[in-house]
């Protein structure tokens, strides 16, 4: 804890490297390899330095689970390979998610570089966390980037009565020449399923579009939903279209298992879903050659018009969140602090 | 009009051969070159044959308005070009945008099945119609595909007061075994903006969730979203990003004219959108190789489940109208029926 850094009661603040640090020393304790040990450590880092707390240090409780549980395998070796021109696919022989992309990336940015455009499968994967730190990574190197992936079956389709589809979540990236890309990340699914979980913890009742109980009438018990219903996509049958695409692009397609698969393979021990994701990079210098600037700067003018109108950017707030957190460390709810303190404890002792 | 066929008072029935010699007629009437002239006449048989009537010989209307304005260049000649190993280029040349799609169809599937992956894009055109019979195409072909259309700034981010985004529509394609693919397409818009003009012309309030008024507040009534308002996404911030994705990729990506731009270039002529279209293709044979069979029918029995559950698929009614339309002909409203005869008349006398 950085002594120079005032903390509230309830909470503690920490420096960055301080997160990487005591993240690095839960998950190396429990055994999982280094290389899975530091790419894992930098999702959490990045989620608690961005203010996106349901994805920082808060999830390291999620992925040490999944190691103690035996539910990812600790010392998983992910294997690159090329199964056509513009495709790169990692099989990630059962581990963390984190390291299987890392792998593949700069594969994927020399295809898309050299073909235009190019797609990384990366499969047989443990996934906790959100997908904007890759889609960021890919198009901080210049490139245009598109993330999906399924996970477990929590949602119906919309008319439909049962959970068949994941909340399955798209991320866009776009380049920004000087400054951060713009980025976005969002479930399908009406809202995520933590911010039911929060509704039935408190006892509050939620609106009707989030989910459907378990005869697949719109429910406002979010119990109803969680036990026996299921959740609902955003948008009505848009939303719905979206998130079934995604489903079939980040499963079948790249022989992965679909979100029904995930969630039986989990047997309802409540672990992170087991599957795929599909990452396209796309180089605008490949359409655009000597024109990108000028046609790079259109878009420049479509943020600003955004902004101008007192519109927000989807990944505004995050990149304020990191300037500060940066600056000034993050705070941590105490109790969670204490947790993963107790779990780096038992572990080293 | 077939003579073997019962028509109501108020429509007249015409075999799908009848509409798309109508349809020829009218364009080559204008002058439209045969080439363009044969394009357009398909998509506009396409609508009318699977039940979207507002994309049927409605939309011929609009085309030949396009062509008697000069909007369009009628005897647009489309350049083909290879910018990359994986992405076509189509310069539309300032015509329709059939053709051009047509053109670039072929290069675009072989790159795919080469490649593992592909895109086109199709500039410098016209758009007016759907995008669903193109990625139909492709997924015909036993490829994913998804396309992507900026058009008229009439759109404003979630967030925001003024329209800068089109109405923005997504398409997805997947190849089924046998069968039709699985399609849908569109509006990133909450509604298309036919559906409030029609709101207008009959004097009906409008939800608020479909368009602001000038000062930027949710209306009711759609002459405010029209005149001076603006329309709203889709499913509050996360459609407004997918619009902004859209606009994004279709526009500044491939080099081609923002929703913005597109209306400025109109002048308040209330014209078609100019501009292009970005369009994507996988091979699932690219990750799956001899997998793909088992795969595909894990995609299957997604498709059997959402059925299963008493929901539609969004191809469906497209198909089955499809279906009814290729034995028995469609029926044309008798007045709009008269106008495109006159059209025809015109131009032949």
């Amino acid at each position: 804890m950085s002594k120079q850094m005032e903390a509230s009661p309830e909470t503690v603040r920490l420096s960055l490297d301080e997160v990487r640090t005591l993240a690095r020393e839960v998950l190396a304790g429990y055994g999982l390899s280094d290389a899975h040990t530091a790419a894992v450590a930098e999702t959490l880092v990045a989620g608690e330095r961005d203010g996106c707390t349901s994805h920082g240090v808060y999830r390291l409780l999620v992925a040490a689970r999944s190691v103690k549980t035996g539910r990812v395998k600790k010392d998983a070796v992910p294997t690159v390979s090329e199964p056509a021109p513009a495709l790169v696919r990692v099989d990630g022989d059962g581990g963390f998610a984190q390291l299987a992309f890392e792998m593949g990336r700069p594969l994927l940015i020399e295809k898309a570089r050299r073909n235009g455009i190019a797609a990384l499968a990366v499969n047989n994967c443990v996934h906790f966390a959100a997908l904007w730190p890759e889609v960021e990574a890919i198009a901080s190197e210049g490139l245009v980037a598109f993330a999906f992936t399924a996970n477990h079956a929590w949602v119906a389709p919309a008319g439909g009565t049962r959970p068949l589809l994941g909340t399955n979540p798209i991320a866009f990236g776009w380049p920004r020449e000087g400054q951060e890309p713009f980025v976005f990340d969002f479930a399908t699914s009406a809202v995520a399923r933590g911010e039911i979980e929060l509704h039935r913890r408190t006892g509050k009742a939620i609106p009707e579009t989030w989910g459907i109980d378990a005869e697949g009438h719109p429910a406002t018990d979010a119990a109803a939903v969680l036990d026996g219903g299921a959740m609902l996509p955003f948008g009505g049958h848009k939303g719905s279209a979206l998130s079934l695409m995604v489903e079939l692009i980040a499963g079948p397609l790249i022989g992965d298992l679909t979100s029904r698969e995930s969630i039986a393979a989990d047997g309802g021990a409540g672990g992170s879903p087991l599957g795929g994701e599909l990452i396209l990079a796309i180089d605008p210098a490949g359409f655009l050659g000597k024109s990108a600037p000028e046609n790079l700067a259109k878009a420049e003018a479509i943020f600003e018009e955004i902004l101008g109108q007192g519109a927000r950017l989807p990944s505004q707030r995050r990149y304020a969140a990191r300037r500060k957190s940066t600056e000034e460390g993050v705070a941590v709810p105490k109790a969670l602090y204490d947790d993963l303190v107790k779990l780096r404890v038992a572990r080293t002792n």
